[in-house]
């Protein structure tokens, strides 16, 4: 039988990182075996382009370059073990995945025709079974992110207010255009409370 | 004034690392100003991409990821290394361009329209005002790749017999479709020789 692949998204600091693990903790309670990995990286190769692509420099790649690093990192990661697990009935639970391509590379001037088109070429196009996107008032999630980096941001956290606005922008329009895929999940609160609310937007695809 | 643009492409041991030195040096005495560079890699960004191609086990990356990998690394290459120094007049010698990737990359399965399209999209489609390809008798380059790599090839060179004869059929039919961009040349003989050759190949370009 195979497993249920589900995403988590959204801006930085919005707490995606911590809610993975407390989700896949939820899940494994309810007898799930659960896979827990994260993007850019989640296998040895994509792991080695997550270095390229974090450190340095924020001009250090061009928009395009970028966008095929990303889109090399998910199909080594996507081949070498979501879909083994998927394949093993294991529940996939990915921090970060496409639509954050989607939403931090579609700022930066890159068509979502072009990304999704990469995608199917790397990946054979797999989309999650649902992606939850998790969400804060503007601006709360980079000051979380703010006080969690110390002021050593990678290449992406290292973006202006303006930035940050027009990704959660491109995740709002994903979440409206894909609401069969995409349930939005409010990230404010106690992290009991986040991940309740994560636990029920997965209820119609719990055994 | 814009500079031209050359690559030398070929299968392995061909002479083109070479033949690519000689080459420059035969323009400089002309006068010309030359930007001698490689692929992969040739910008700091690319070079470091190289390592992840070259190294590691054949199996290392599929065969998609490669080409997205490649098309990363030449996005990088031309817009920091090649345009500018075309852009300033200088004539770009480029040992192995995107001609390796749709022969290399082909002979794994991959569609020759798809490598185009990423191309299109890292790139924008930039094709070498001329590209030389040296041609060897079947099996004389891999001898000569052999006694010069003393067993230590890279992921490449480290293919079987089959692999590199479908690697040079394709840089054939890359020659027969594009005539009027692609020069075969005969690369048996002295190295002297051969460079007079290419130098003849290029006679229509200079000024």
């Amino acid at each position: 039988m195979s497993g249920l692949f589900i995403s988590l998204e959204g801006g930085e600091g919005v707490g995606k990182s911590t809610q993975t693990a407390r989700l896949a903790a939820a899940l494994q309670a309810r007898g799930l075996h659960v896979a827990v990995t994260r993007e850019p990286g989640g296998s040895e190769g994509a792991e080695a382009i997550r270095g390229l692509l974090m450190q340095g420099e924020v001009t250090r790649w061009s928009p395009h370059a970028e966008a095929l690093l990303f889109a090399a990192a998910r199909a080594d990661h996507v081949e070498k073990r979501i879909r083994p697990a998927l394949e093993a009935g294991q529940w996939v639970l990915c921090d970060r995945y496409l639509d954050s391509t989607r939403a931090y590379q579609g700022g930066q001037g890159i068509d979502d025709a072009a990304i999704l088109a990469l995608h199917a070429f790397g990946s054979k196009g797999l989309l999650p079974d649902r992606t939850l996107l998790l969400t804060l008032p503007q601006g709360a999630g980079e000051e979380r992110a703010l006080v969690r980096d110390r002021g050593v941001a990678d290449r992406f956290g290292a973006r202006g207010p303006e930035f940050h606005a027009e990704v959660t922008a491109a995740f709002e329009r994903i979440a409206d255009a894909e609401a069969g895929r995409v349930r939005r999940v409010d990230a404010t609160g106690t992290p009991e409370a986040v991940t309740a609310r994560l636990m029920d937007a997965l209820a119609d695809l719990l055994p």
